[in-house]
Parts: structure tokens; sequence; C-alpha cells
């Protein structure tokens, strides 16, 4: 649906809106204004229950064929006993981890090797089929399910490690490899992955490659964009890019990959990925800190970052909402005397000496100048795992609560907690929850929201007050989750539309018929 | 010219060729094969004296606009007193720092705005005229001057900080900013730039970013593929790119500031940079050792690598003749004893007693296991200066030599001084010097070749030969130099097919008429 087909359809009354931007308020155009303006007005129609309304619900479905039976007959020859139309087996494949997006596939493809995904894709590309490639199936933003019938593309057969250089460190596999199985295999060899997140049980390599995922060590060894040497990867056209380099450096044209890193399979299937993987640390040290206030909690990381400098790996923190919810849900004890914030702190270095000193040394600081209240330290591998357990599995907590409105927010460090206080104020008792944690060290907050049910009222006095809010102080609405289905339409809020308009082109020439994981990333308005 | 134009120039007849690029020989296409023939045949003919058929040399002008008297008006108005036309102030910006290309552009632009950086390229556009975006013109690939005519455009009045967050720690400054004065400029704030080159006291930060440049400090800060955080772009056609973003993490849409990092200036001119500036470590100390072989200088590494761990911050090399060069051109004297290799090692770190520890206890390792044989360490910031410039002048030694034929490669790093002895085998008595140094940490050997003057035999002699070694190992043939002008069409050797072709098809959607930079990076066939 063209823009002004869209704009069409709404009267034009409301001019409020265009200041709610300010970054961009000074250059917008007259149809980036109406963009705007037709994204709020979605969102204030909401109330009145249309769905389709809503910026984060799906769009019409686009006219991609259907799977006929002579497609099912292609798909059946080529992977046998890989080509499943059973219902019951695709329904966990139809739906997300969080289930707030389900789709109604009717049939999802487990190729083994490249050359299987890239005849997958050239007989879907020559007859109009939709694809929706999977991984773990661990994305927060509806983007690794179908939204309608899209073919499900999954890469949980591509699970093998296909090379391993244990002087330099480069790994190279298959996309489907589980994030926790290739941490496990390097560190039998002593190395270990450069991201680690939550969903490690689950999430494949491909995926998290695919949305960029940054996680708990990137404070310490940085995004994929640096650590990611290759990719192979499947264009929509059945093509294969093979980009699979494994070296530090090459600056031979310009640097294909970047295009396929966080573009949530929209413009190719990540097949294969070379990254290259730390050391692993001999000491590692987990301490976890209670602040009285989230003032405090920044001095704190100051002086960790002074202090600790090169061995710090994470500083994360959760407030003692998320305590309450770890000790009510899932039964995990606070180990530490009750705090309004709780600091993870992990150090990982290559001298135990060192980096105890260089511990005790902070924790002497922050606990005599009052910074920390209460704290416990860890270096046996059990005691840290539980201490992490108390960061890791705050997502989970909150999926016991009822229905979580998540938001994954990117600011500049100091303003992170103004926002969950700001917008518990704004709530009021209309959440159940507001609470906040996330990666302090990257100034990424994670804001989750819940309520019972679903309560579009809810919904309304949220969206777009957090997005607003995020935009006038210049941060990311998606930090590290991507935008997927449910938030492809806030993308203005983060980027200029001139920005926008050139994704639109990148993936009209990647991907012309828009059959990889159509409704996803972009906003309906470039569709 | 398209590529079938070219093929008909040329006889068919060998088919040996082939199978020199072992690394993509069982998926060439015919058409691949064909451009590979080409490229050979062009650097075999090259011996007879036909300079057009020298793959590194200036293909024929393209059907730009010339510079007309209406064109110098216009940009006399829009930049008063920075237009630049005197034959004499334009020397120094049409020939390279190596003096190995020369272009005859007659008009040189100094904007100090984006916005006027704007009105150029859409006056350039709208007319037709090619533009050479120049930094601080210390590229080494003739990717910085102009082949003919083209209006260079030149960033070195760009040079003011925009802004500084010394919490973040993200530096946020026009693209024409001299990278000492940045160093400068952080150091006195107590962080330093991500990023160290031998030409920072000239080369632009803009300049850096378009060419993705390596450097010194890689090994562990990264690349700026990671550390850069937001560009600001001016596209060919005056359209202004806003992603100056300073967030460590933004996951909203494709990051298209990756597609101008690296490109040479062929996709967009970039007129500001954000970048991620680590905190100004405590303690620094730099050894300079000397090893008796290649392989006690590896083992010396992964020694290094295991026992200095997160402070090590760079593993740099040279051999014996790169030091004959530095004590006969620029008088430095070699502070240890004569060895055939020699090592920079570099810690940086946020406590100093613990860093001199580590040092000290790898220092006794090595010298007790005898790989290293003798060496010398610094603490003090000009005896540090004073070890670093035997690595880093190791370039302005080179060029007292005559000529040198530079070559950038990255290899596995067991392999890298293989292939500096084999090209000393290989070419006898033809070569003046054969020289290696470089980046261990990275596995990017520094290659260089001098003789008295140019000579056509001891080119032929040299490429393809060093080139198609590269690619036996599935190395790169430009690690950290780019391919500017001389090394665009050997751009096959580390790239398959699919990827230039796919590389053009951004450049064509980016740049239509071609007018940013041409004749670099992207190799003639698919101009």
């Amino acid at each position: 649906m063209g823009i002004f087909q869209r704009f069409a359809r709404l009267p034009l009354k409301s001019t409020y809106i265009w200041s709610l931007c300010p970054q961009y308020s000074t250059d917008l155009t007259a149809v980036d204004r109406a963009l705007i303006l037709i994204q709020h007005r979605y969102v204030h129609s909401r109330g009145l229950g249309a769905s389709p309304a809503n910026p984060g619900a799906a769009p019409p479905r686009l006219p991609f064929s259907r799977v006929t039976q002579e497609v099912l007959a292609f798909f059946r020859t080529l992977l046998p006993g890989r080509t499943i139309t059973d219902p019951d087996l695709l329904k966990s494949s139809n739906v997300d981890w969080l289930k707030t997006v389900e789709g109604n596939s009717e049939v999802l493809l487990r190729p083994k090797t490249t050359e299987e995904v890239s005849q997958i894709l050239r007989h879907c590309s020559e007859r109009n089929l939709a694809v929706c490639p999977q991984g773990g199936n661990t994305g927060l933003v509806g983007g690794s399910v179908p939204v309608f019938d899209e073919i499900i593309l999954s890469t949980s057969l591509m699970n093998q490690v296909i090379t391993f250089d244990n002087i330099s460190g480069i790994l190279t596999c298959q996309a489907g490899c589980v994030l926790e199985n290739l941490s496990n295999y390097l560190e039998e060899r002593d190395f270990i992955m450069p991201l680690d997140l939550g969903a490690k049980g689950s999430c494949h390599i491909g995926g998290n490659v695919s949305t960029n995922a940054g996680g708990l060590r990137l404070l310490r060894y940085g995004s994929l964009r640096g650590t990611v040497l290759g990719l192979e990867v499947v264009l929509a056209d059945g093509r294969i890019l093979k980009c699979l380099a494994t070296l530090r450096k090459d600056n031979t044209g310009y640097d294909l990959k970047q295009l396929f890193i966080g573009s949530e399979g929209t413009l190719g299937v990540i097949t294969a990925v070379s990254i290259l993987c730390p050391r692993k640390p001999k000491a590692v040290n987990v301490a976890f800190l209670g602040c009285s206030s989230f003032q405090q909690l920044l001095e704190t990381f100051q002086y960790c970052r002074g202090m600790l400098g090169e061995i710090l790996s994470a500083f994360e923190f959760l407030d003692a909402s998320c305590m309450s919810l770890l000790e009510k849900h899932l039964k995990l004890t606070n180990p530490i005397t009750e705090s309004p914030f709780y600091i993870v702190i992990e150090t990982a270095g290559s001298n135990a000496t060192h980096d105890e000193e260089k511990l005790h040394q902070f924790l002497e600081e922050v606990m005599t100048s009052s910074l920390v209240t209460d704290g416990t330290v860890a270096t046996e591998a059990t005691k840290i795992k539980a201490l992490w357990s108390l960061r890791e599995r705050v997502t989970e907590a909150l999926t016991h609560e009822g229905y979580t409105y998540k938001y994954d927010i990117s600011l500049p460090v100091e303003k992170i907690y103004d926002l969950v206080q700001d917008m518990r104020g704004h709530l009021g008792d209309m959440a159940k929850n507001v609470v906040g944690y996330g990666h302090v060290g990257d100034g990424n907050l994670h804001l989750n929201i819940t309520s019972p049910s679903k309560d579009p009222a809810l919904l309304a006095a949220i969206e777009p007050y957090v997005y607003e809010w995020t935009s006038e102080w210049k941060g990311s609405i998606s930090a590290e989750h991507g935008l997927g289905l449910k938030k492809r339409n806030y993308i203005y809020y983060s980027k200029p539309s001139e920005a926008v308009a050139l994704m639109g082109s990148i993936k009209a020439m990647l991907d012309p018929k828009g059959i990889l994981n159509p409704y996803k990333t972009l906003p309906d308005n470039i569709h």
C-alpha cells in the first residue's frame, strides 16, 4: 500500500504531532510529517479496538503465491523427511517465544546444506512464495515467525562446526549451531564465544548475526560487526554469496557481510559464519552488589571502569521490582540485603591474583564511600552461574506475570533509569509492574511493563510515549532486539526518512520480489 | 567499457591461468575465467611497455564534463577564497604521498560545512562532474588523488570537534580533523583514539573511516566497524544522510554507515564521525625484542597472548632489512643486538604494578626459553616514542630507497613471513630489497620491494605472483590499505565474482552517474 493511499484513509486534523520527534523536527519534509502523523493516529485509534490501526500489528497480506501440492512435491523430493507439514509439529515454529505473534504457515523446511537453501530460495523466488527464515526462534519483536503463511526455513539441522583454528581463534560454522553448544565446544579448546546471552541454550549463531545480537559480553569484546569476519549468505533468488573469510583484516572492496548483520533475514539467509573468538580468561570473578539509588549505581560504574579497566567484562543491573519477580516466580534467593538496585559486575582476566587485587581495591573503595550498601563475590563456577542467573532470568520471570510490553532502549547512560521512573508516574495504577534492567555498560535499558493480560488502553498509554521520550534524548528505540514485525513502523523515531528510504532501496535491490521475511524490519510505507 | 568489448580485444589462447586462483577455481563461471584471463594478460603485456595494459594504471577517462568558467564562478560564490585554481597550490593535492599517481585537476575545493559539501555535490551531480574526495592524502594505493581532472574536494577545513562526552567517551567531530590532533585533544581529557597509525600527523579521521584504516591498536580495540558509532555522509546527488548516532547499540533497520566505512569515497563523502574512545591507560610499557627466527617470533606471540592477555595492545614486527634501512636513511639506532627479527610489544593497562609484573614474567619466560635473544623495555613516554619510531618509520625509510612496490597482505599468521622469503628467492637479484614488517597480531604483512627506479620487468615478476600466492592461502590482497586506483583490478583474488557484481549494484544505486572517486576500488569491468 502506497503512503498516499494510507494517507487518504485518515482525516488530517492533528498537527501537534509534528513536534514530537525533536531530533528531526527541523528537517522533516511534508511526507515525513504525514508518515509520522499516520503512525501516531494509528496508535491513537488503537484504543477503539481497530487492530489494523495498531502499528505493531500485521499489515494486510501481500500478494504472494500460496503453497501448492506441486510446491510441496518439489520440497519433499529436495528434503525427504525434512519437509514438515504436520500442524502439530508446525505449531511451535508458528508462534514466537513470548506467544505474542502467531502465523499460520503450513510448511517448515529443514535444510542441512547451503546448496539446499539455495535451491529452496530459487524455487520460492521463481514462484513468488514468501519465506520466513528461522533460527532458535528466541526473538522478542516477532521477527522470527511467519505473519501469514510464509514458508518457514529453519536452520536447525545446519548445526556443524566447519573449522576452528586454535592459533587465531577463528571459528567457522553453519548458521544453525546453538550458541551454547558453540560455547561448550570452544571452552574445551580454551576459547570462548565473543557473545553471550540469556537465550544461549536455544538461539542459533545465524540468528544472532542476523539480528546483530548484543548480550552480556559486548562491553568487553565489542559488537558482532567487529567480531564476525565472514559470512556465507544465500540471496533471495538463490545465488550464494561466499564471503566466509577467516581474516582479521580485509579491505578489498565493500564489506558486503555488514548488510546481512542485523537485517533480520530480510536481505538474505545466512548459512555460515566465521567469527573471531577470544581466549578463555584464566580467572573470572562475579560481584553482586546493592545500591540505594541509581545515581550511586552510576558513580559505581565510573569507579569500576577506572579501577577494573581492561578486566571488566560486564556491568549489568536490575531493579528491586525485578528481584521481587525472580523471588516470586522462580524461587531464586536474593544473596544480599534488599536494595533498590542490584549490580552484576564480571571481571575476566589472565592473572587471578591481579584480578582479585583489582576487584578487592574497587570493592573497598565503593563500600567505604557508601556507594554500595552490600555485596557478595563469587569466583567458583557454580556460584558465578547462580549470581548471573539473577540477571539472566529476569526475562523468564516476567513471562509469569501475564502479558509483558517489552522495550529495549539505548540512551545516554545517565538517562536510562529516568525513563523507568517517568513511566511509573505516567502509567500509575494502569500497569501491574514497571521494571528496568539491562546493560549499564552499553547504555541499554530493558524496560518491561506487565499487565494481567493484553490491555489496549495500557498500550495506548505506553506508546508512542516511550518512543517520544527516547527520541527526545536521541536514543534508539531498539538497542539490540531489532524491529521485527512489532516495531517496524516506529523506525522513524530513531532514523531520519532519508536513511529509511535508502534501506528500502537496498531491500529492493537484493530482494526485488520482497519474499524474504516480509512485514519485518522496514516500515509498511516503503514495502 | 563492457566486459565483452574488452574481451573481444584479446586473443583467447591461454587457459593455464584458470588454475591460479585455487579458492574460486571450482566455481568459476566462463565470465569469471574470462575476466581473470584479461587481467592476467594485461599484466603479462605490461612487459611490452603498453601502459593501458597495466591493471594498476589508469583506464581511459570516462565521459565526465569538464570544469567550465560557469562552474568555477558557482564555486567561487559558494566558497569565496576556498576555491583553489592556482596550479602551484594544486600540485601537492594532485599527487599521492608516494609520488606514484598524479592527476591534473584544475580545481581544489575546501568546504567548511556539510551544507557546502552538499551544494558542491548537487552541482557536480547535475553537471556530470567527477569528484575526488581528499583527506590527508596519505593513502598508499592511489585512492586519494585525482586520476584525470576530477574536482578535488578536500576536508582540510572541516576540522572541528563537535562534541565529546567524557562519561561515555564518545567523540563527534568533522571529517577533516587530523588524527593526531584528536589524539591530543582526547589525551587531555584522559581518553585515547581507538586507532593509531604512522600517518597520524597528516591523515584525517574521515579518510581513516573511508578507508577503514587498521593501524597499531586494532589488536586491542578492534576495527572501525565496531568503534565508529555514527556517520554523517553526503551522497553523490547532494542528499545528506544524518546517521550521526552516539549510541553503543542501535538495531533500528540496516546499519547504513557500514556502507561508507572502507568504500574509499566511492559511495558518499563522509562529513562527520562519531567514535567510541577508550579510557587512556594508566600504564603503558613497550618492549623491543630480538628473535633469531620467525618461528621463534610466532612462539613468542603465543606466549605473549597467554601471559599478557588483556593488557596486550600491540604485537608488531620488522625484519633485519627494515632495521638496516632505518639506520641507513633515518640514522635511527638499533637499541639491541642485531637479530634477524625485531618485535615491538606494547602493553596498556589500569594498574602499573600489575602490568609490569605480567611483562616481567613474560620476558623471563621467553628469555629463559631462548625464544628471544635480546630486548629492552621502556615505560617513559619519550623512550616509548623512540622504540615505536623503529616500527612506525619503516615506511618513510623505504621512500629513500628509490621506487617501492608495496603490498599489504592478510594471511594466516603462521604464513606471513613465508611470503617474504619466497619472494626473495623468486626475485633474486632483480630487487634491491625485499623487506617484511607489520602487524603480527592481525596476520597482516607489509611486504615491500624496492628498486632504484620504476622497473616494469621487476613488477612483472612480482605481480600477479604475489596475488596468486596470497589467494592460494585464502589471504587478502589488501588487508588495510584498500584498493584505490592501483589495486582495483586485483579484487577477484580476494572476492568472488558474485560479491564484486553486488558491489557494482550498490555503487550504481548510490552513485548512478559514477561521479564519486571514479576509477577507484571497483574493477574496470564493472564500472
